[in-house]
């Protein structure tokens, strides 16, 4: 049994390699000068230390110079959305987290531990990364089920002195502006001219509109399972009562047959499935980014017979719309810059970013770079860095 | 200026040394496996990650094999007691932190990661564990001031299913009586026949006091800054209360001076200077035991006078009574066994352990062995494991 299409990779890895690799857990502790004899204890531990607390103890910022502290991730995750899995709990979770500090690892330099709660309390989240402050400097929330998601990131930016971001969120919308902006300058057309349509309302499709809007897009049309999101219309409420005020400037009601007839963009983040026939009633030479995982909302080869740029969140298909394009870099230049925040200039910096690594050799297949393009984490880390010191 | 007496090591280190080996800190975390393409991202993360989460959520025990948390050693502290440096707060204790995980990485073959807490309150303490419990799979109490870290310890034992092991108390305490087996073992003596004093009954002195009972002690005196600890006594309340029922058998009142009078072994644990009258008042083939660091009760030469074993805490004078001979096999033991307690079985194997190591070249001046013996943290690691399965 495989679990990736045979098309995709060279070998496809089985579900034996799959749980093999996952032995043990993927992460690992290690020490940045080794401890071979007396001298290295006397350094590292008793007495040596004592001299490095006491200087923290007189003058607290140095924590950030002697400590590995203010340099390190945590994933932090209640385990309530985890991937397309649901409320799977945090020790189901715990693989995903320890994945996502292998990627922090891998393509941002940064070190990263996976803070997995017993507690699906938003008050309690927040009081716990109150008192666990010290111990890191910087959180990545990851798999929070929305709505819950959007007061957790609001009132955890609210209370830690330190860069937040839910990642499922602004890193999503971060890579799809990237993308769009690759799209727009193939098609050689601009983002305010484009009718865009957002298939779910969740962490990433609000994320998504927010991000868009902020970058220039004028006609944003966001549906959840009742249809179009429109001030008044039963469940807007909350988040989604706040977005329908900035988007639907046309002022649409009715369901994704009405969103989608005329539209150019398509960007599906609801797992809901796109029928063959909505997507026939979207103008030429449109744009369908499908990014549900593992299954995206139309299969890549459908869409291409009606959109002219196709994008997935798959590694096996051509624009992989990916979030390791951006949180690694996002977080390496916030901590880089000693930023407190991660304001809507950096997150649209970081996109920008992005694109103009695309940006010398776009084609309507290669809309953003690949994933393991070396030079997109420190062009994000470095444009992050930048706008964070209010240079951008 | 050097931190560390010339007469130690080849060249002590420097204050500028000792600060440039902390710069950044002295953790890092890495990967058990790289992720150097797609193949290997479809394995670690989206879609492979999906299968061990799943897997995970239907039996949660699958979250022991598949993730890090079960085998990573938390090393939690408040910072309210660090090393002889009082109350200095969690991010100043952070670098001490860091040490003690990079020697368990070192010494014990674990992945450890500090939890420094920006709160003294127990019940808070509790609470931030308890919802921190998928996380990791052991905690090491470190640095927590006494009387708190009594009950500290005793209620996470409660409300947690692993090992929890407040280091300060109990990795001097299984130390010191390796050591003292090792002392008698030269002299030929019984631990049973010895005076024993222990001046201190902070977090070390009251372990001390109980593995020394547990052991086969039977007269073993405690003094605290008032004096002997004796029921009715002014100050003698919760754990001293308990020791004083246990010690004292010959019903002393007094001071120092009454309580080393005749004395067999003293073990000072409380910084409290040994004059060395008290030590003449000693009775012949006295050990004597003076561990406060940086700065023992009494300069071993000085004791080395009276006592014909003295041992200090101290890397640079022989017989280094050195925690890190017990915690990092007592934890790897522990998590190899599966235990949910370390039990006072296992603390007494871990000693005996240790001792063995020692007694194939007892001398003197080798009443324990070195830190860097390779053969220690296996040998107690074995031991704890079989006591813990109950075949001890």
């Amino acid at each position: 049994m495989t679990i990736v299409p045979e098309e995709t990779l060279e070998s496809s890895p089985t579900l034996d390699e799959v749980f093999a690799a996952h032995h043990g857990g993927k992460l690992a502790t290690g020490l940045t000068a080794s401890l071979a004899d007396a001298r290295d204890l006397a350094i590292a531990y008793t007495p040596g230390v004592a001299e490095v607390s006491r200087a923290i103890a007189a003058d607290r910022s140095l924590a950030a110079t002697y400590t590995w502290a203010e340099r390190l991730v945590a994933v932090v995750s209640d385990g309530t959305a985890v991937l397309g899995l649901g409320n799977i709990g945090p020790r189901a979770a715990l693989p995903v987290m320890e994945g996502k500090s292998a990627l922090f690892k891998t393509f941002g330099g940064l070190d990263s531990i996976p803070i997995v709660l017993d507690t699906t309390d938003i008050d309690e989240i927040v009081e716990t990364l109150v008192r666990l402050r010290p111990s890191f400097g910087a959180v990545n929330l990851e798999d929070v089920s929305a709505p819950r998601c959007f007061e957790l990131e609001r009132r955890l930016i609210e209370a830690l002195d330190c860069p937040v971001m839910h990642d499922d969120q602004h890193g999503t919308a971060i890579v799809l502006l990237a993308a769009l902006r690759g799209a727009c300058a193939v098609q050689g057309r601009g983002l305010a001219d484009l009718r865009i349509v957002i298939s779910g309302a969740g962490a990433a499709g609000v994320a998504c509109a927010r991000i868009l809007l902020a970058a220039g897009a004028t006609d944003v049309v966001v549906l959840d399972s009742r249809g179009i999101i429109v001030a008044g219309r039963s469940g807007v409420t909350g988040e989604k009562a706040l977005l329908a005020e900035v988007t639907n400037p046309r002022g649409l009601l009715g369901g994704p047959d009405v969103a989608l007839a005329g539209a150019d963009v398509f960007v599906g983040l609801s797992c809901a499935l796109l029928p063959e026939e909505l997507l026939a009633g979207m103008r030429p030479d449109a744009m369908v980014f499908a990014l549900s995982n593992p299954d995206p909302e139309v299969h890549p080869d459908v869409a291409a017979r009606y959109a002219s740029i196709v994008a997935t969140g798959r590694s096996d298909f051509p624009n992989q719309i990916n979030n390791v394009l951006a949180f690694p870099g996002v977080f390496r230049g916030a901590l880089d810059a000693g930023a407190r925040r991660i304001t809507e200039e950096m997150k649209l910096a970081a996109a920008d970013a992005i694109f103009a690594v695309a940006s010398d050799d776009l084609a309507a297949d290669r809309i953003v770079p690949s994933p393991f393009d070396p030079r997109v984490a420190p062009a994000v880390s470095a444009a992050v860095e930048k706008a964070a010191k209010g240079r951008s």
